[in-house]
Formats: C-alpha cells, structure tokens, sequence
C-alpha cells in the first residue's frame, strides 16, 4: 500500500485535526496564563476553566465522528463541517470568557453539526452494507447529496 | 485504494464509535437537564456531573484501544468488546445517578474488557513481528482463538 | 487490501497507544487507591486527581496529532516523539504528587514534543500538497530529515 494513497484520502482531516490541536494549545495557555496572572479574579479562572473543561470533554466525541464520517463516506464535507465545529468553538469559548448566557447558541450549533456528522457516518455505513447486499452501487448519489447539505450547516 | 475496502474492514468499528458518540451526548443531555432544572438538588447534579466526567475521561482511552485492537487483530470482537463497553458503561452511568456503591462492579467489569482489547492489540502486533522474522503466519489460529476468548466476556 | 500490509504502516504507533493506555489505566489506579485508602489526606487526594485530570485532558490531542504525523510522514520518528512523551508524562505525573514546583520543566517539555509532532503533520501536507501539484516527490529527503530531528527532541 502506497502511503502516499491514503494521505490523498485524509489530507483535508489531518489539516483539520492539525487546526484542532493548535486550538487546543490556544486554550490551554489561554487557561495557564489566567492562572499564573497575578491580578486575576477567582471568577475568571473558574470561567476559563470550565470552558476549556467543557471543550475538551466534547473534542474526542468530535474527532471520533468527524474521521469515521470522512472515512467512511467522504472527507470533503466532513473536513467542512468539522471547520465549522472549530469556528463554532473558538466563539463557544470567547463567549463563555465574557458570559454564560452568549455560550448557549454555541453550544446548540455544536450539537447540529455533531448530528450531521453522524448522519454522514450512518449514512455510510449503510451505504457500504446495501452495496454489500444488492451488489448496486448508490455511493456517488450520496456523495453529492452530502456535499450540497453539508453548506446548509452555514445557515444560523 | 478503492474507499469500500477500507469500509469493509472497519465498518463494524465505525457502528460502535457511532453508537458511543450518540451515547455520549445522551449524557451530555442528561448532565444538562438536570444543571438547568429548577427542583434538582445540588447532590444530584453533583453526581451526575461525576459520572458524566468519569465516563468521558476513559473515553478516549477506550477509543484508542478498539480501533488498534480492530486494526491490527480483527474487527468482529474488537466491535463486540465495544458493545459490552457500552453496555457495562450505560449501567455504570445509571447506576452512579441512583447510588454510589452500585457503580463499583461495573467498573471492574469495564477494566476487564479494556484488558481483552489491549491483549488483542499486543498478539495483533506481536502475530506481526513474528511474521515478518520467522515468515510464517499464525494469524488464522489466533483470530478464531480471539472469536472465542470474546464471548467469554459474557460471564458476569 | 491486505490488513498486513497496513499493519506493517502503523505497528509502531500501535504498540506506543497500547503503552499510553497501560499508562492511562496505571494513573486510574494510582487516583483510585489514594481515593480508598482510608488514611490519605484531602491535599494529596486533591493533587493526584488534578495530575490525572491534566494528563486526560491532553491526551486525546496527543493521540491525534501523533497518529496524523505517523500516517502522513512517516511512523519511526513520530513514535519515538510519543515515546518521549509518555516518558515526559510519568515524570509530570510523579512530580505532580511530590510537589507542584517539580511539575513545571515536565509540562513544557510535552509542548515542545506536541509541537515537533504538529510541525511533522504540517511536513507531510505539505509535502503531499506539493507533490500533487509540482509532480515532483520531496518525501525521501524530508523523512531522513526528520528522523534527524527526532533525535533533538532528547536534549533537556
């Protein structure tokens, strides 16, 4: 197997997971340098903490869903949706930063395209097993019925 | 490389990780429910936010494992010991919102199916190495051994 | 597609998530005996489920961005940087519980190694991009590069 095959197929998620993880990296300074700040309220430090607590508590459920859904029907729409996510995020956090009552709209547009993801895997899945089955091939249908929907997350 | 042969070996695992992540957010609706509730108690919350936290800590633990155990041995009980991890998970989610003490057997019972998965990787990459010395291929004796070994983590 | 043939692209890093997890479940069991034990303070209960929450926290995105720079480059020196990182974390994790001063050198030790691995993910995109591009193929003289580096990583 040519690995050079396989990066063709995941290039557009490894970008994504790359972007993820220096968000990540962002965050967990953001948190360390509120922390080691000497004039910092209690308040803020509990703040920044449970923001970051609750982005990571989600990230594996992400990035779990985002691979299998761009493995196994098409990473196209998958990396698109996950750069959502991250956009979705990096706002989840600024606003939990400033205020509680800006992070809900986040996290409920978080929610919607966690829900798609796993639609795409599904989705896949069943497609793979009907293919298995009827021995009829109904992938590029799909393909581009997902690429079409897949713009709809943009709409808040 | 055809994108449905990659599918065919990783479809089962691709179910379960979709299965846990619908699971998880469950869990995450759970968890908000009753933080958003108005009559919850601060011991309820409390407890289910402790679940809730020990079940997304051993998560990505869980995650890992599967998908190397799946990769390099076989998918079908790599996927089945996913599923009673699920399983076993679920009681110890409901049974740490009822009582504390219920919880203990269910997380015994969750150390032993990450102690399958993990020696399902060590004889995948240990089959692999010997292979690749000694040229002989014990792979079909292991995996029908390994379809076996999987239905005894049945008994409770 | 034969599964031995992927095996033989992914043994490496396999056989390092299979040490993180004996790692993951070896910091389970250290927080749950402290917790058990009945002659154990509240401060040092307080500091070993704080060590093991920061070594949960990351290890979702070292595990992402580990596994994307074996894929993408090439697996030696990406498992050698995780096998350095799991060196680095045992060390944070036994100095956390002495003292929180001795933490400090661990922590951004995983960031340099974190950030090496995010810069060979960064390479093999990269390279792949180009290479669809150009036509031309710089990957040998990257991957002797970077199992050049690799080896820096061991300076303190």
């Amino acid at each position: 197997m040519d690995t050079c095959t396989v990066v063709e197929n995941i290039y557009l998620l490894a970008i994504i997971t790359v972007l993820s993880v220096l968000q990540n990296v962002f965050f967990a300074l953001k948190v360390e340098k509120e922390c080691t700040s000497p004039n910092s309220h209690a308040a803020a430090i509990e703040r920044v903490s449970c923001a970051n607590r609750n982005c990571m508590d989600s990230y594996p459920t992400f990035m779990a869903v985002m691979w299998c859904a761009g493995v196994c029907l098409k990473q196209a729409p998958a990396a698109f949706a996950g750069l959502l996510y991250l956009v979705v995020r990096h706002k989840y956090f600024i606003g939990y930063m400033g205020q509680t009552s800006q992070s809900t709209p986040g996290y409920l547009f978080g929610k919607r395209i966690l829900f798609f993801l796993v639609l795409m895997c599904l989705v896949g899945i069943l497609n793979y097993l009907l293919a298995h089955v009827y021995g009829s091939e109904y992938r590029e249908t799909v393909e581009t019925f997902t690429s079409f929907t897949s713009t709809l997350l943009l709409i808040p």
